[in-house]
């Protein structure tokens, strides 16, 4: 083999260009977010050409050139289907650095700046949380992760430490001598009806099963009652052989992936205190309006109550993914974790190697894109852009709401960064078909994805207003669906 | 905020070249493999200069060459004490493109291309392990992931579904109803003494608790004892009420942490079979060595009766952590993970979503980078880059055989790429002793890292020879090492 710094010089620039031409490629106002997808073609050329010798410069820059080419561009700011959008240059770079590193965030002797750097952006993380001194926290990868990790380490700090030798079985040995009968003597998971499925798949990954999942009802913006959590936790503990099980975790989510509605954390957490449960919040999506001080306030009010939380930085501070954050308010739970390995544990001292805290083993130092990123705008431009992106969503409402031949669906109240809406008619269609042939026509075009999403009302779509996409990109996709209703009436 | 294409115009290129400087840098002989690490005082830097206020380029480049400057130096080849290495340039690159798609490879729509390349590199693994075409395959992130999924899907097959809905509580009412009683009606994982620890902590992860993983023994070379294992299978089978459990799942693993050691899958699966067990080859390490005909037939034997398969190619195939993949001789057991989530799966037909096939949401497309390793090098060039790996660890053994100074510790049978040695005597030290005080001699000079681990017979070095570091730094390292011996004889 060459030297790599060789290879590195030759190949590199000519990646860097691509990746420039490709940005470019997406700021232009004609390029379509969707590729001309096919794949099956795509994975018939794949399977055909399949390198069974190596590739010269060409050969492996041409193939690089023909992924991006069936790629989603996000630098064209109209994809608006998920929860996250082009990333910041400065998390690019540090996923450069990063891949030049190559280093497991395992233990500390292999990525002393990585550890240090995962260490410090938690701790930042916790503080902007309310968190005090002895909190902790670490990478996962993604939210659905964080929030299964939530859920074990709970079971392992609940029930006399009983999960971690003897699991489930041992839990429910424990609440039968604790007086919990029959299947009230399966440990419950309490989460709203408009939560995520990854706190329903986080209960059958731990053992619990997704029976354990009791859905707290919503109300009519999609928050979690919480007459009703208080209710439901009254009648399951009282009863030792209730159906739903005895109750040790209850998750709140901070930004609801359809509607984004704030559980109020404050009220859950008095409500927790009351039964014993483990507090989680998953601020997967909303998480980052803790850097804006005036949203904090307004929906992140109590978030230092909880035992953890879930944030996902690769969503709405434009980091790359992955990037999402378990921090915890006692470090010690996480300690929990750890585990005798004489081949891979050797430190001694007040450094604590990551994978004794989690229950893999090697990692990314996903934390470095975020502190780059966080290093590039500071947080006084991240609590901007928190900011802006929510006079944004304000502004695109009010578009809607000014325009007769759109209908608003249910939406958070107060507003955050997701819109429903669809047509009041398209062509003969109304109601949930009218948002499905829009979506089919959006998706024809190719110009802009935007997801729908079922509500309580029916099938709408559900604009993303990302802080980070222009304000003129939403007048643009509005224009564009009022053409395509005028051409069908 | 300017164009993105302008800021990367800007920065990337900077990146770019302080990267390729790093990486020459390392190709410095004279380069410590480890940096001049102070934990506390890095930490205290960058909590000092924590950034309330955005950075400049010049300032953000700042910011990166100290992180540089702080992390191990991979392209120095004389990092061995963990089982990776230096990347390929390939899969550097493929980082930079992953970065800059920036896509989440959990629904088709949102990345086009990244599943297809996931699919398709499932695929060619799956085959290169002898199942057959209704196989499946996906990326985790990390081996200990993809062990726990193995165990969480065998958990979902077995027991005619009753773990995804009523979790550990449904097994074992289901295990009372077959027969089974008391602690004998846990279900129970089997796995090597010797292999890695990510197998206790999935059953921890799964709800089982740890004491449901019963560790067979091994012979002299680590192997697990095929006959201990049928023995112990038959007792747990016989009596409804052992107390280890009823077994479910058994782990072979192909490469072992410590020895690389190669579990003989054939026979474990014909044990497998007859006691209904699922059968994983947790060959996160020695998987790759599939790529060898030889090897192959030699290591792996067997490998297309599993039921389930971790490779990680972040290992030894020089691919940027992390790149793992489970894989499944029938795809079917691998949908079972799919969960009604109106918000996000909306696709019809052939294509099946990432994420209904784990258990979480959000994925990176760790794929490209090996199918941008693998078009680099060819299938041909993998297989040499083994084999020459295989070679060099032959020819080190007999350097270190040929040196009085050193004894050998226990060794794979046949070799793998992992050498145990310690010195006879270290000053006055030895046995054990003698390990530490070289570990701690090497560490002190940071010129190479090599790592020790415990052993039947006590501590010794465990020297990783990664077919990327070429003989001489090998030779290097020997050097350097009785050169310490003698200074204090």
């Amino acid at each position: 083999m060459p030297a790599s710094s060789e290879e590195f010089a030759r190949v590199a620039p000519e990646v860097c260009a691509m990746i420039q031409a490709w940005i470019a490629h997406g700021e232009d106002a004609t390029t379509p977010a969707i590729p001309e997808s096919t794949p099956q073609a795509l994975r018939k050329r794949i399977d055909a050409a399949w390198p069974m010798q190596g590739m010269d410069d060409a050969a492996l820059l041409g193939t690089m050139q023909l992924l991006l080419e069936n790629s989603i561009n996000p630098w064209t700011e109209r994809f608006m289907a998920k929860l996250y959008s082009a990333p910041s240059i400065a998390s690019v770079c540090g996923e450069m650095l990063l891949a030049a590193m190559n280093a497991s965030v395992h233990v500390y002797s292999a990525s002393p700046a990585l550890s240090t750097v995962e260490d410090a952006c938690a701790a930042q993380l916790a503080a902007l949380f309310d968190f005090a001194e002895n909190a902790d926290g670490i990478t996962m990868p993604g939210g659905a992760a964080s929030n299964t990790l939530a859920v074990q380490t709970a079971l392992c700090a609940a029930f006399d430490g009983t999960y971690r030798r003897d699991g489930v079985y041992g839990l429910v040995e424990y609440l039968h001598r604790n007086g919990r009968q029959g299947r009230g003597a399966r440990p419950a998971l309490l989460t709203s009806a408009a939560s995520h499925f990854s706190l329903d798949r986080a209960a059958l990954a731990a053992g619990l099963g997704m029976d354990a999942v009791v859905h707290v009802p919503v109300d009519a913006h999609d928050r979690m009652r919480v007459d009703a959590l208080a209710a439901i936790l009254d009648a399951m503990t009282r009863d030792p052989s209730h159906p739903n099980g005895a109750p040790f975790f209850v998750n709140a989510t901070s930004g609801t992936t359809v509607l984004g509605a704030f559980d109020d954390i404050e009220a859950i957490a008095h409500v927790c205190a009351k039964y014993h449960c483990w507090l989680h919040v998953d601020a997967s999506w909303g998480g980052a309006a803790v850097f804006s001080p005036a949203q904090r306030s307004a929906l992140l009010r109590g978030s230092g109550m909880a035992d953890s939380i879930t944030i996902n930085p690769h969503k709405l501070l434009c980091v790359t993914h992955q990037c999402s954050f378990l921090l915890v308010r006692d470090a010690r739970v996480l300690r929990e974790h750890a585990i005798h390995a004489g081949y891979l544990f050797h430190e001694r001292g007040p450094v604590v190697d990551h994978a004794m805290k989690t229950l893999g083993c090697g990692r990314r130092g996903e934390a470095l894109k975020l502190y780059l990123t966080w290093c590039r705008h500071g947080t006084a431009g991240l609590a901007a852009h928190i900011d802006a992106g929510l006079a944004v969503a304000r502004h695109v409402l009010a578009q809607i709401q000014a325009c007769p031949l759109l209908e608003l669906g249910p939406l958070a109240e107060p507003l955050f960064l997701q819109i429903c809406f669809r047509p009041v008619q398209y062509g003969s269609a109304t109601g949930s078909a009218a948002t499905h042939k829009l979506h089919a026509a959006l998706q024809a075009e190719r110009q802009f994805a935007v997801d729908f999403a079922p509500t309580a009302q029916g099938d709408f779509m559900r604009l993303v207003v990302h802080p980070r996409t222009p304000q003129h990109i939403f007048s643009a996709l509005l224009e564009r669906i009022l053409a395509l209703l005028r051409s069908d009436m």
